[in-house]
């Protein structure tokens, strides 16, 4: 078996087919797993998944990257999501038989990499940040592209841990090592905004919610979606996450409709979320016919229980 | 990939180390997977769960049989789950690249071997069902072991399919093919059984409650339990039968406090549970990384997804 480091770089492009496909094709021309793409016209982003071994998942990322800021101009993107570059989060993520500090390596090498060859100012967050103010997505992010041109050039705080202190039609990128992160939305039968807006402030962890969430309220195909990032489902699980939103929304008269996931989910997170809410102790988690199936490796004499 | 078949043999002893350590090194005697064990001394039953190629399972498990049929006296047993036979029930199960039809073959050829070799009479259930008032095991099973000896030499339809009508110390077996099946329990915050029993009532679908749950309330550890056979997971599944326990152990004044899977679980059952919970769309099942990496069988080049 191969080892898997992931890759989950973020565009912004939503809209424009031909750009995406050919952002699609950059990664498709390296070795690579290209997993998913995600696109939404109404955050007027994509979200690619692709996972490899480490170096080609590097490789094939930048030359994506390559593409995206020849073909995106954020000098005319609008869209509901914060951003502050046409490649705007490139995080990469352990998956198999890769550790975190291996993920470290690779993003720095990969921002140094886009600093000097593409001429982008690069952030490192969480992992692979190398300043601790900048751990968190939602600090480097804070502004937006817009924010970030008035203040990259006078503001030492926002100067880039690679490349100039000067913003292009690109904008920056936020480059990173994380653990698997859910991005997962929920849809409320309501077009006001503002009750999105107080759920989201609610359930998340900076409003003094639930731990490693982040949530905003935005509108969705006129709906006001709760749009939420859970960066880490075994501290916070989305039995939780789900029990507290349908508390927040019902004491604001509200009902959630349907939900939606962005790019993939580890597994795990599903099975443990059915656990909880059917109330069965963790270690069912092994107790699947998949799971014992797997754990024999062939072998019909080992005993993998018990 | 070896084509898998699954067996799933309940035996009427809960109790005994001794016993139940003999059955299950009888199945260990032949090249299957022993997937699991689930003993229990309230209800006085193991399950176990052994999986492989159709001829191995079949042979495996009339070796188990063998052993159990030799050390169980139904004569001396008492237990809250009710039965008819020292190996009370055998179901063949389809798993991977393994037919219904197969399942029925390899049932009805091992229930002769059972009345010819062990000089057990034999009943047909489900799938392989000769006769159409045998199809639910419930049907099969009713008046237990005690009931049986009553009626088996006298009344027509209690004759066995296979082997004479008439019933040792080991009792009958019930023999069949039948679709993966989820062994649910639920514990209440009551020591009363009849609360158990109600709930129960309203959920099977005998009762009038969903369509494919069998229940029954009992009481195991000084708890009332209501205990469950789901028989088709992908029509009435563990999101609507949780749902429906919940609003009627709560119309009782009473909440369920854990729950158990007795056996193995296809793990399709939990993701789908955890997608209702959530409110996502069905096809999210495919949208977890190990379904997507599974899915590219190695090739880089593939794309599977839309």
């Amino acid at each position: 078996m191969t080892r898997l480091m992931q890759c989950v770089p973020n565009f912004s492009e939503g809209r424009d087919q031909v750009i995406i496909g050919a952002i699609a094709d950059a990664i498709r021309s390296q070795p690579v797993y290209l997993l998913d793409i995600h696109t939404d016209a109404d955050h007027h982003r994509t979200v690619m998944t692709c996972a490899g071994e480490p170096q080609a998942v590097s490789e094939a990322t930048f030359r994506a990257a390559q593409v995206a800021v020849k073909l995106i101009n954020l000098e005319m993107h609008q869209g509901v999501h914060p951003r502050i570059g046409a490649v705007d989060v490139v995080p990469f993520v352990p998956m198999r038989d890769v550790s975190m500090s291996e993920c470290v390596d690779v993003a720095r090498g990969f921002g140094q990499r886009v600093a000097r060859e593409l001429d982008i100012p690069v952030f490192l967050y969480e992992h692979a940040a190398l300043q601790s103010e900048r751990k968190a997505l939602p600090d480097v992010r804070r502004g937006g592209y817009e924010g970030l041109r008035e203040t990259i050039t006078g503001m030492l705080e926002r100067k880039p841990d690679y490349g100039e202190a000067k913003l292009g039609n690109a904008g920056a990128m936020i480059v990173g090592a994380r653990e698997p992160l859910i991005a997962f939305n929920v849809y409320l039968d309501t077009a006001d905004v503002t009750i999105a807006r107080s759920i989201a402030m609610a359930v998340r962890e900076s409003g003094g919610g639930l731990p490693h969430v982040r949530a905003i309220g935005v509108m969705v195909r006129g709906r006001a979606q709760v749009s939420m990032n859970l960066t880490d489902f075994r501290q916070t699980s989305l039995f939780q996450l789900m029990e507290r939103l349908t508390l927040e929304a019902s004491m604001l008269g509200v009902q959630i409709v349907e939900s939606e996931l962005v790019g993939l989910t580890p597994q795990a997170a599903l099975i443990d979320c059915a656990l909880e809410y059917l109330k069965l102790p963790k270690q069912v988690r092994g107790q699947t016919l998949e799971a014992r199936v797997g754990s024999f490796n062939g072998d019909y004499r080992e005993i993998p229980f018990g």
